[in-house]
């Protein structure tokens, strides 16, 4: 059964506590704006778009909780749900994107009530919107196995977390690989076990536990023994951000897969929603990479690893060249890059 | 300062705990066979080479300890201490390769006390002869980077641990980085942490640590990140075995980190000792490589990472391929498996 992060039913939202995550399932049941902001805020919602949902419903709780409010009232619980991840672009960004439709609810004289459901409605088409761009993108991705591998079962390869608990939709490598279970064609998975935050042993090995896909985690040292020993089909990657010429940026460890996966002739596919290219960045060397605190690589958990006075060097994300992708799958379909830069093949 | 991880002073072995590294330096002070027998049973000491010397002191020891024994007492005495670590080949190997000395000096009729110093001897003449040989290789493999780099300061990679701590003598691939340091010539290493175990960001960020050499801890994601930034002008590895072709088995991530190396165009030695090529074995293919437990990704120290109903893949080895590597430096010099057979230009 495949895993909900957040589930709106008889207007409470049910959150799954993601830190707590994969030894305790504890569920928090929220009915205002201050219990998402909590959720937000300690982490038990991440992901960029599941943030961006959670703050959506929260603004409806808050709505719903204040008969008279006005615009002001709305703007400031706007902002104060904004500062619960203050560099989340998807938490502004829905927020933002929302606030014309209600300010117009809020001129057309419907009560309070009636726009909190809007706003919930809302929310939920926008999930659902998101779950079906998803849907497209794992079919692409599974009739191309299909026509690539024939009727046989697969072994197929991710790496980080982009599933239903990043998402709160399908996902979108890990959506790909849903799907190909779905269609009883899945052998085993392999799952990196993503350092220094451990988001494919702790979160997509729970996710994959919970639909019953057998799958095994590796270290990121592994890649060549497991692609070299032929114990993968084919590979699908996230992207957090993809440059004109298909360079994309995405989780540490995504380029160096990339290269191996080249290396072995293993085809390797970015799976990503059209919001995540940036067709006006040229290329990878444009994307700024985002380094982290020593103590994710010195620590795990609460356990010290290194010296304290040693030092470490931790960017979050890499730049996987075009030229080792085999192609990028969007809602619109599957591109090469190699071919011709994306500009020119999505018509932008 | 370089880390002593065995010191024989005033009859006296000096052991430090690397079970407790880095966090404590914590040295035991052993003067009989049990005391050696506990240090390697518990890990104490670690690393082929270094097990192989505790041994012979703790048989040692035992003479030293036993006035009239015999040779029956003294191979019950050997088996007992064979029993510490049953698969560490090196201990049994040093045990048996002493025994036909002391039976000999038994034979001569020297007294007890006489016959342990001469073991005592013999195993401090090991480990210098070790260390003369990882200085050769160290010199081989700075003799180089001056040729390539002329007089500028370095950035050098590494991976696993290959230093005093596993070696008891200078070390292989961290022997290089410690005479490039004695030379002025190292500006920086980069250190990946070699998941599962964390050999790098525990030992040898701690050896580089004591002997005030900078360094940065990187996950083994980062190699593509690291290696494409060009943060690093040359790498030195270990090899746990050697076959004829210059296929060579070392820790899981060599063999990754040596297609990104060849990827980038950054240069990647093996450096080890003649006594770990094995020319009977034609390729890297009939290395067998082992696999351990599951437990040891799915935990780190005591904390559980994944959920324990889930599987992990755990090869503690891999296999580089003589194609990636610059070169393999031993005591006798710097051979390229690429030009042809390492039986041939070893002359064996």
């Amino acid at each position: 059964m495949s895993v909900h992060p957040i589930r709106f039913e008889n207007s409470i939202l049910k959150v799954i506590d993601q830190k707590l995550l994969p030894h305790a399932e504890v569920v928090h049941e929220v009915s205002n704006l201050e219990g998402t902001y909590i959720a937000i805020k300690e982490m038990q919602v991440r992901g960029a778009p599941l943030i961006g949902f959670t703050a959506l419903y929260g603004l409806g709780f808050w709505i719903k909780n204040h008969k008279d409010f006005n615009l002001d009232e709305l703007t400031k619980a706007c902002d104060h749900l904004k500062k619960a991840r203050p560099t989340a672009v998807n938490l502004a960004f829905e927020l933002d994107d929302a606030f014309p439709y209600i300010q117009e609810l809020h001129q057309s004289n419907l009560g309070h009530n009636e726009i909190a459901e809007k706003v919930f409605e809302l929310t939920q088409k926008k999930i659902d919107q998101l779950d079906s761009n998803n849907q497209k993108m794992a079919n692409f991705a599974n009739d191309w196995l299909l026509e690539k591998y024939g009727d046989r079962s697969l072994n197929l390869m991710t790496i980080c977390n982009t599933g239903r608990l990043a998402c709160g939709s399908m996902g979108t490598a890990l959506g790909v690989i849903e799907e190909c279970h779905k269609r009883n064609k899945l052998n085993n998975v392999i799952v990196p076990e993503t350092r220094p935050y451990l988001q494919g042993s702790r979160l997509t090995s729970y996710e994959l536990y919970k639909m019953g896909i057998n799958h095994q985690i590796i270290v990121e040292g592994a890649f060549s023994n497991v692609l070299g020993n032929k114990m993968v089909d084919a590979i699908f990657v996230g992207a957090d951000r993809i440059a004109a010429n298909g360079d994309t940026a995405n989780k540490v460890g995504t380029s160096t897969l990339s290269i191996i996966a080249s290396h072995y002739n293993i085809p390797i596919f970015t799976v990503a929603p059209l919001t995540s290219f940036d067709l006006e960045c040229e290329n990878g060397s444009f994307i700024e990479i985002e380094l982290r605190s020593d103590d994710e690589i010195k620590m795990i958990k609460n356990e010290k690893i290194s010296h304290r006075d040693v030092n470490a060097y931790n960017p979050s994300f890499d730049i996987t060249s075009f030229e080792h992708l085999t192609g990028i799958i969007c809602e619109k379909g599957i591109f090469d890059p190699k071919i011709k830069n994306l500009k020119e093949q999505l018509n932008v």
